[in-house]
């Protein structure tokens, strides 16, 4: 209930920016006393909200931190279901791993985890994912789609599509997407989507969406061995972005795209992944644990598999592998 | 050590069905002492195994127990992978929960887990499988199949095969399969499969097949809302049968076909489970949560799939579904 009050009193300061919100106001809309109200003020202020108390006026709110809280990202989601449960911690290992426990547990479509650290975000296969407090987006959302498995890897591209549209609205940089999930600003990997599954072999029970995204990290952030090859929207924009609204953003333009999804299946989608696809039409080299192959990357199929045409006119069928663009 | 230990020595015992085995023989084989081999030899008596003990002769083996204990199982497993490692429980909620955490926490390929009752067993989509103490098979095992994920409901029928052929090796009964994953004895019921994934959409981590088979149940150990419908290897059979041989018989006709399925891959199933498949070439009905069709079977994909052909010729693609025989 505390938290509720807490969140619902940051909306009303929120909706009134830069004015005086009366106590009393807050006091009949919440109804809850003087003190409580104090009490709550107290708890934003330490959590880095600059809020103002004047005698008579009331309570204004004059600077938000950038935090990933419940009661922050609350503000930002909009009229959708997505994101309307939040579990926040402020470091975890993996949000992905307490998203997993919260499926089984029966969490409803839509729920996500979000966390300011993660000491053990992982990538694709098994790769370790770099998380630093307060920097970026790292965030799992729970889907229940009822899709056979064979469609699974259409909603990692479901994802990216709805990803670069979210930093192209939030910060108006283009976004491209390589093959199968990594979101690219200038060739240099910015987000990372990984589409775990719970599932029978005939039915999916959950899809756990875990989605990276490097905010407002700049260059010294990243360590020696990705600092080539990774950016951020705010070394790309020039400017630093508040996370909780880069994550109502894409929380809503997911939202969009999986409702239309669900209605009318996989083709918008595939027309808007291609408009976006950093590789297409180009020369490519898949490399997977089973070797690896170069040549054209023709197009995705229904089912979100890669084709590549080799050099002798022959088209494989990529369903997992790593994409390089081979040097000249 | 101690389970090691009495393995071993239940091994020794086996080996030599009916004859004895002198106490300075285990003493020296297994490096231990008199003092162990008798602390042994009176826990397998605890748990059921009727040993004969002879001043100067040693130890016999008379009648063994109906269990599936790690000692009694590793006596059938053969030469294969599949059952080396061997997790048994008397009574568990489910044998795929506990599969399901041992995977993620790094359980090797060909790894089961094994129990004497279920009180919350699962069939396909949430359903309650009925598991009984002492009277079937109730195991889990785990799979690390490199495959893509489209390929996962292979799976379910590759077993499927592997069950019927079981069944026929130890009972000398005719099991056909009902789509996707029911055995059935003249129409019954008998076993039933449960394949649950851990997967990224491009790339499957473990699969966990849940196998529940009705071994020496008798009508009265079936529920009514069940009894019509199922059947079990000793009503059909008229004899009860060891459980521990059903599993090693399992095992290893699992390993096999799976093997034979990685290196080729499943055309040869395909062509084993067509020719146990009970629905196919029939006028069936498909019912699933959007609806339900009626119409002729006429096959599985290469993925796995039903192909059902309705009244006005136009071919299904059924992922999931249950089937049932329309009555006339």
């Amino acid at each position: 209930m505390g938290a509720m009050m807490k969140e619902a009193l940051l909306h009303m300061l929120s909706e009134n920016e830069g004015e005086f919100v009366s106590g009393q106001e807050i006091s009949n809309k919440l109804n809850c006393s003087r003190t409580a109200i104090w009490k709550h003020i107290s708890e934003l202020r330490n959590s880095g909200y600059t809020i103002e108390a004047v005698q008579k006026r009331g309570y204004r709110l004059v600077t938000s931190p950038d935090l990933v809280t419940a009661e922050e990202v609350s503000l930002y989601t909009g009229n959708g279901t997505f994101g309307k449960k939040i579990t926040y911690k402020s470091s975890v290992k993996s949000t992905q791993e307490i998203a997993h426990s919260l499926a089984r547990e029966g969490a409803p479509e839509g729920s996500i985890v979000l966390a300011d650290e993660q000491t053990g975000g992982r990538g694709r296969l098994g790769r370790a994912w770099q998380s630093p407090a307060g920097t970026g987006v790292w965030m799992s959302l729970i889907l229940k789609p009822n899709i056979p498995l064979q469609k699974a890897p259409q909603l990692t591209l479901l994802i990216a599509v709805a990803a670069s549209k979210a930093i192209e609205k939030v910060a108006g940089l283009e976004a491209e997407i390589k093959w199968p999930n990594d979101i690219l600003i200038k060739g240099k990997k910015t987000a990372g989507i990984l589409t775990e599954l719970q599932a029978e072999a005939d039915s999916i029970h959950s899809v756990i969406v875990g989605i990276g995204m490097n905010v407002n990290q700049q260059t010294e952030h990243f360590s020696d061995e990705i600092a080539q090859i990774a950016t951020s929207l705010a070394i790309e924009g020039r400017q630093t972005y508040k996370r909780a609204e880069v994550i109502g953003v894409l929380l809503q333009e997911i939202e969009t795209l999986y409702r239309q999804y669900l209605e009318n299946g996989f083709g918008v989608i595939k027309l808007l992944w291609e408009a976006r696809a950093f590789s297409l039409g180009k020369r490519i080299t898949a490399r997977s644990v089973t070797g690896s192959i170069t040549g054209y990357a023709k197009g995705i199929t229904e089912e979100g598999v890669l084709l590549l045409e080799d050099d002798r006119g022959q088209v494989h069928s990529i369903y997992s592998a790593d994409i390089e663009i081979p040097s000249p």
